[in-house]
């Protein structure tokens, strides 16, 4: 099919050959629901599904594997925390490079809950003045969200500023980590992170359907979704304890063992490494992109401040067109438009038009962007 | 692993074939997002989820396939009905063989939002009287929850006449069909059926991490999670147009493919044939059953009024300890306990000891049935 595969930032692909093994196994192999009985398939799938939490728990530095949580994907992660956090009258804080998992939940509550929340405003290059989230505490607030990088512009936002705000003012923080866990250095409990919500699906290379979020400890959490968990069945309530309070009914048990998978390659690639690699594709794409003309990129160009993600558009050309003449023509997968996040795209001027979007993963290569940069050099041409 | 797997109920194993295949087919060739970008690999992703929902729509009589949303479970699919219909001042009525995933969200309700409910008493054998339902139903009751087969006792309770119950009265009605949906001929639009909610890992054959909600034409419904649906991206709102309003964030695509193919499998067999199969075990093992002494059974025995679900005890023996010997013994996997379903146990009266419970799915054979008759007949004599 697709030859050269730029879409990572909506789904990694290829993922590690072990993760295909992982989801096979499981389903050929395995077979049982985890936690829900006491038969060998049954525990086997369990044990899936707690070498998935605790493989996370060593990827983030989390010291106890159950304040890791499993949903279906970020998404899931981020709506239970917003409703969770904010009760009627109490106020938010999110940055304008926030995605429509953060903002969307956050307007529907305002309709209708008596919630209030402000925007801060991020810069033209995606970064985030700490001054301004300052001015946007009042007295009611009670959650900060902040993407920890932008999906359109690449940016990574300083989360440990951010946290430090929140603590000092006792205001929960949560880090929507969707496109950083797996490919940078992230030690949520060491940060004073309440909630970091993830996808398993991206930088983890699990399979699409996984996703979770870690509550810090001594930190509450109200379940979105409340029903069987295999525990103490005899009662109408949740249960307290984690992660069963926020796991009900059968989980992603293949996934899960994907995921797992995903994360055992990180862990043995290291995360360094892999930063390292993305640094060389994403420093090769955007010198490319520079030094051509008539074509404009976003985001910081300094490497320390971003991601493996690249926004930029090609003067005179819609991104979804260009997207179509890049897989039409060239096999290249990339995203036009929005990404899902049109305050990101307000903040930095693209609303209308929106980007076209390259983003990588470990799996990409030199030629992949070389590639992708003839084929611009190319369609320029057109 | 296992040699006779009897514990279906919980998740259906093994599946077809196919559906290994096509799981793998789309991690490792597919591997797209679905409906999130315009490249061959997502647009193929978006593909593999619209023939999942057409299948289902086939399967279930559905006219309108977009009416069809995907969720991880079942528990998400009721949680989204029972959360977006009952709002305060609202009363519901369920029936005492309602599983967790449909009376901790209720119980939640009920503690935060000014919201009652009632629970019409069946019958020891499980039955339900609609005498009963009338009586529970009060001006202000806009929800009937009913599930369409115990998880327990396997009864098949009378979705169609509870339905014309609720719509004589413009109530909504809500059925809970995890244990039915591909086992037995369900069309809920012909019986006028508001919310029907499936999961996709029992008897429909699909992975584990699927699941689903049938909403009928002219029906709204309320969101659990908002986020990006790949639509109308530039706004804060959730898409009003289903299938986008409901699933927001990246959807399970292997999941989805997975589901698929075991919809096709029935599809192609037939739930008559399904049903047929099914009916040829579980007579084999009730008569089994009652030909023994000091065991009791549960449920119905007449194979009109149930599916192959069968809970029993034996006699001076816990359920527990039952199960443990005949995985360990005889390698035969069943489940003991509540199930997750303390009402239905409540109702036959085993709140206390739990029962044994076996579930067939059409790949368990008589020789199973066997099996499981000789173990039971060796463990009365330890």
């Amino acid at each position: 099919m697709q030859d050269i595969y730029l879409d990572n930032g909506a789904t990694t692909f290829p993922k590690p050959e072990s993760v295909y093994r992982a989801v096979d196994h499981f389903n050929r192999e395995v077979g049982g629901s985890p936690g829900r009985s006491g038969h060998e398939r049954a525990l086997e799938a369990g044990r899936e599904v707690l070498r998935a939490r605790e493989a996370l728990a060593a990827l983030l530095g989390v010291a106890d594997a159950s304040r890791i949580i499993f949903t279906k994907n970020a998404t899931e992660a981020l709506n239970m925390v917003i409703r969770s956090v904010l009760k009627p009258g109490t106020h938010a804080i999110i940055t304008s490079l926030e995605h429509n998992a953060v903002w969307r939940p956050l307007e529907a509550l305002a309709e209708r809950n008596d919630v209030a929340y402000d925007i801060v405003q991020c810069e033209g290059d995606g970064s985030l003045d700490l001054v301004r989230m300052h001015e946007a505490l009042r007295p009611n607030t009670s959650l900060i969200a902040c993407i920890h990088a932008s999906n359109v512009t690449g940016n990574l936002l300083p989360i440990e500023e951010v946290a430090k705000i929140a603590c000092e003012r006792s205001i929960a923080v949560l880090v929507d980590a969707a496109q950083t866990a797996g490919r940078v250095e992230l030690r949520p409990e060491e940060l004073g992170i309440q909630y970091l919500a993830f996808t398993g699906h991206k930088e983890l290379f699990g399979p699409q359907g996984t996703g979770g979020l870690f509550i810090a400890p001594g930190t509450d959490i109200d379940p979105l979704h409340f029903g069987g968990t295999g525990s103490l069945s005899e009662s109408p309530k949740q249960p307290e304890f984690l992660p069963d309070r926020c796991e009900s009914g059968t989980t992603n048990g293949p996934g899960l063992a994907g995921l797992r998978a995903g994360i055992e390659f990180i862990l043995k690639t290291g995360v360094t490494q892999i930063r390292r690699h993305e640094e060389e594709l994403t420093t090769r794409l955007i010198e490319g992109l520079l030094a051509m003309d008539g074509l404009s990129v976003y985001g910081p160009h300094d490497w320390e401040k971003r991601v493996g993600i690249v926004s930029f558009n090609l003067d005179g050309l819609a991104s979804p067109e260009l997207a179509s003449l890049l897989n039409e023509r060239y096999h290249i997968a990339v995203r036009a438009g929005l990404h899902c996040a049109p305050l990101a795209h307000k903040t930095i001027g693209t609303l209308e038009e929106g980007t076209l979007r390259a983003s990588f993963s470990y799996f990409n290569t030199n030629e992949d962007v070389d590639n992708l940069l003839q084929a611009l050099r190319e369609a320029k041409k057109c």
